[in-house]
């Protein structure tokens, strides 16, 4: 019987204990997509206490205590940061066989050296020794950064985003390198609301553009664009449900525009057109830039009007949708190629349905010229755990190259979270360490050792351009 | 090598082992869905033979028997019951690897305790075994019950039912309890056709309430839900393929379901609405009477017309459809949680690419209010095997509490089909084992034994709130 | 650890090993759907070289080639021979985990006796040890198949083929016999398009019949269903993506007809009515015939234009769709089966998503007249590797019987993939010895067996009416 979260822990197999300890273990992390707040690495916050670094914010662990029975006072409401703790810690028990539950004891044995299990036993004791912790400099935002080896890491950012706070990282802190992405969801929104039309005001102030057409509306962003380029963005994102259904020779666009800048209604199909149209018009911007673009599909956020009302978005409160995918994606990127203008791409994926989709579905536009070009993203959100992640890569082996992938990132607004890379690493190790026990894979270690270090670290350093 | 059904039976470790026989075996059963005639309970029915109890009826086997070119005469024909049998033993062998398989050699050593394999050599000997103990007490309908250590069961009922067997029961049988459960489906119809309108009449007999209006209709609903409450039931269901898609506000429904029943079509979206309508407000009854409501989703019924005209049906030639599920899942809870009107809630998935769409969709309507409130079912139908089960609770693991689980139930038309129980309890101490033994989970017993037991029992228990 | 493609090979236990030396590996093969050329077979055609013979037409390598950055000069391009094989060693390190590793590696091994793992490092030592063998008979196109045990394959022929060349190889060739594949997805294509037009005239031609009208039209392929007949074919296929939507009651079919004849555009909805009508009256050809129909179903093609332009179709730029299936495949097959005119059919599915769905289908228009009547097929194309075939093969033991399972097809292009076979069957030997070492399955090796030749040869021997 193996122990819980041993050396060897996921580790199944001589093979995978020799890959994961001598080849990916030590290898730097390159966080290329997460929601890390910006301002708090610019000013290396110091948490107050465990609770506010673990608990305030982290809906995968709000969604658990809800199924559990706690009370939301206790979850987002005004009971004090103990008591929150303390119901965590009496959840804890009930997540077993939930990836939350090696997460949680992955992580305060990696950042907090406490190999205890949490439970309402452990809790008060847990909570104190944490307190202790908080206040060193390697409990500081950066250095719980530099305690898991973080080379560089990509922030998410709204267009207008000043990037003031990835200015001030630039000048003060030396590592990690830390990058903006580039996320226009807000500005694809493209409806008649007041809150979108504010949002393009807010635009043309960001950009010094007036924004009174569709051409100037594509000026803006090319502005923002360029002002993100020059501060070191490499990486675009879009977390739309699917890509857009549109026409690409759609006409009456400008008009269209016009209308819904002067608050009129448009129909879906309107809607899309022109959300197609300007998408398409950003993607062109980042393939000029030589930069990466990536496309979160499938969620179905904001159920619970309730609790939307009450708490706002990402509360815990979005799931996985069943949405059409494949030809969308196959008439948006066949359309880009047609002019030699798609980006180097990534496609994740939010119901593993549809994993064989996608791996099939990127292997459609590379094109011979960039190794790995089109990629099949790791698994994401409720994916991000063992089964998701066998299971996405399991069908980009089957599908395509896995060792041209560009593996793992935490996705996160959590400074806690970055042992899941290690999570990654060692069933990556484990995956190809029992093929090679079953002969499925030839004992090759130079060949596999190689293979893991490039999934790693090595292909993602290769293939986002980051400035030095 | 293992032994075939020996007693560690899918049980591949020693912790699985302890988990099972310590902690799983014993607990008694509540089978909260399934399909039994509580005629045949109340009268403690007595089977002429081994096919009249386990053939007649199963059309589990009536498909694997077509597909193994068995004539229908011996199926659902006029053969003699012994040639069915004969029949049925000649296609068992070639059903290795199907459930059946496993549950018909189960079902001989639990019920009969016959160990030998059935087949065309032995059909005879054990068409004799069995019909020696049709007349014991131990295999009358109420001793098969006691044999599993059935505590109580819910049988399945349409608003119209006198429920006269069910108080029968109570008065007659002291174990196991029976309750009915609320089952809308013809209700629901809402058609124009003679079958719906003749269905309108009966309900309005049965609840002594002339329907000539939509409110008259929801009246003569409450008033069976009351009925029901009254003769002890506690939970709903309903087998529609998908939820329909409604406007929560539209209009003009009273002079719809007049039209409808002076015999007018009504279009699609209009019996959508319709549906929405009643159901939701059936739904809003369930809560105020803090029953739990079940959704069996997404099967593809009556396939064969050919078949659906000579025999009827429910006959097995039903299978899975894929439909879309997570919006109209998405809008229906939200719109009963919006009032604070969402009662405890089961949605049960056929398709199990749907499985984690299933699993994360009952997360977006916990409360915080009652522990577990929002469950994923059990695999259900062509689910209910090794695989499906554990597909099933891999994905409950991974996107929501495992530990909070109510667990199995037969959902079956057989007196004979309760070692299922035993088979679903197996697989998930097996899943559980192995984990333990991979060091995933720690080597707590307690803990462990605890939570077993209450996936077994405990949590239906607590959260099915069964009169006495 | 076991040695990578040793003599056992995917086979994890002793009664795996048992099935597979023992029962599998000798039993003849019947490969009942490729896209072999029959000119080639005919000619007994000597490729000049292991390029010529493995990667011209080889999709799936193209695809891997492309991911791994390799510029479509040494795929398709004007590169040598020479180049082009030393491109494909440098891509195949870096298809580890994927089917191509270890296809690449049997082929080598079976066809060459070379145990070399091919790489940059061996590519020019294995390039001139397989020239030396290019023009023994053992490697011209006969001898391919004559090393391989083929007893007996089927083409896929348009319906205006001649014929000749099987006509050729039934004079010449005893071994193995070739059968014609009738299918018809060109005549189907039903739309204005000049291509189409052109394709009627050639059909005209062919069958001698002038097409003016939709009886004539029927006529004709009727004339060509029994042509192909009298040359020795018993079996139809399809390619579409799915089943057309059709009302069987739709009128005004041949105005319609004769509308696309002339020219004229027809929509969705009418072409799907007509594509329905057409197809339906082509299975009734069928099954007066006693012919098996497959479908394969699921795939979205050509998803890149511009290589459509360069290169043209089937060139490595298809992937899989996420279709509606369940709905249209219930009506097609009910509709023939209402009239007891339903043939024998194969279901291949390409999105494994839909698997069960598939496997449950198929149980619907089981008959109980011809044993295994309906089958749901084998992993196809993407699928076509272990995972995707364990997947396939649960889902039909758990749906259906495993046992009736006409197996393993080639699909392919090439001469050289039918170690596939090979493979198939130790994949299905360890699935069926795993359960025995679980104790899921007896240890009975009689029955087992006979389960596994059934499965590798006899089924499809009795499933395929062939002519001598």
């Amino acid at each position: 019987m193996k122990t819980f979260i041993g050396d060897d822990f996921l580790l199944t197999n001589s093979v995978a204990e020799d890959l994961y300890h001598n080849h990916a273990a030590s290898m730097p992390i390159i966080d290329y997509h997460n929601h890390l707040d910006p301002a708090a690495i610019a000013s290396n916050h110091q948490f107050k206490n465990i609770t506010q670094a673990w608990l305030s914010g982290d809906h995968y662990k709000w969604r658990a205590m809800r199924a559990n029975g706690v009370d939301e006072k206790f979850i987002t409401g005004n009971a004090s940061d103990e008591d929150k703790f303390s119901k965590w810690a009496e959840t804890v028990p009930n997540t077993l066989r939930n990836p939350l539950y090696h997460w949680t004891h992955l992580e305060l044995r990696r950042y907090f050296g406490i190999n205890e299990l949490l439970s309402t036993e452990t809790a008060a004791e847990i909570y104190s020794e944490t307190a202790a912790l908080m206040n060193k400099d390697s409990h500081l935002c950066v250095g719980l950064l530099l305690q898991m080896n973080v080379e560089s890491l990509c922030t998410t950012d709204d267009p207008i985003d000043k990037l003031n706070h990835h200015q001030a990282i630039k000048e003060r802190i030396k590592v990690p390198k830390v990058y903006p992405t580039f996320r226009p969801d807000k500005a694809l929104q493209l409806d008649e609301s007041k809150e979108y039309l504010d949002y393009i005001q807010r635009l043309s102030t960001a950009s010094g553009i007036t924004i009174n057409s569709l051409d100037s509306f594509l000026e803006a962003l090319q502005q923002r664009v360029d002002y993100f380029h020059e501060n070191g963005c490499r990486v675009s994102d879009l977390g739309f449900h699917q890509i857009p259904a549109f026409n690409p020779n759609a006409t009456g666009l400008d008009q269209l525009f016009s209308s819904l800048l002067n608050g009129k209604n448009i129909d879906l199909t309107e809607k899309e057109n022109l959300q197609g149209y300007v998408l398409t018009a950003l993607c062109k911007m980042y393939h000029a830039k030589g930069w990466v673009q990536q496309f979160h599909l499938g969620a179905l956020r904001n159920n619970n009007e309730r609790a939307l009302r009450e708490l706002g978005p990402d509360t815990g409160y979005d799931s996985m949708g069943d949405y059409s995918q494949a030809t969308r994606l196959s008439k948006f990127f066949n359309n880009l190629d047609n002019t030699d203008q798609l980006a180097k791409s990534i496609i994740y994926n939010l119901n593993p349905r549809d994993n064989d989709l996608f791996a099939t579905m990127a292997g459609n536009f590379n094109d011979g010229k960039i190794v790995g070009k089109m990629q099949f993203g790791t698994g994401w959100w409720f994916l991000d755990q063992k089964n998701g992640m066998e299971n996405q890569m399991n069908s980009l082996s089957n599908m395509g190259l896995l060792s041209r992938f560009v593996g793992m990132l935490t996705d996160s607004r959590s400074f806690l979270s970055f042992p899941r890379h290690e999570y990654f690493r060692r069933i990556l190790c484990n995956l190809i360490g029992t093929d090679v026990e079953n002969g499925e894979i030839p004992h090759d270690m130079d060949l596999l050792g190689k293979m893991v270090e490039d999934i790693c670290y090595n292909n993602a350093k290769n293939y986002f351009d980051f400035s030095e």
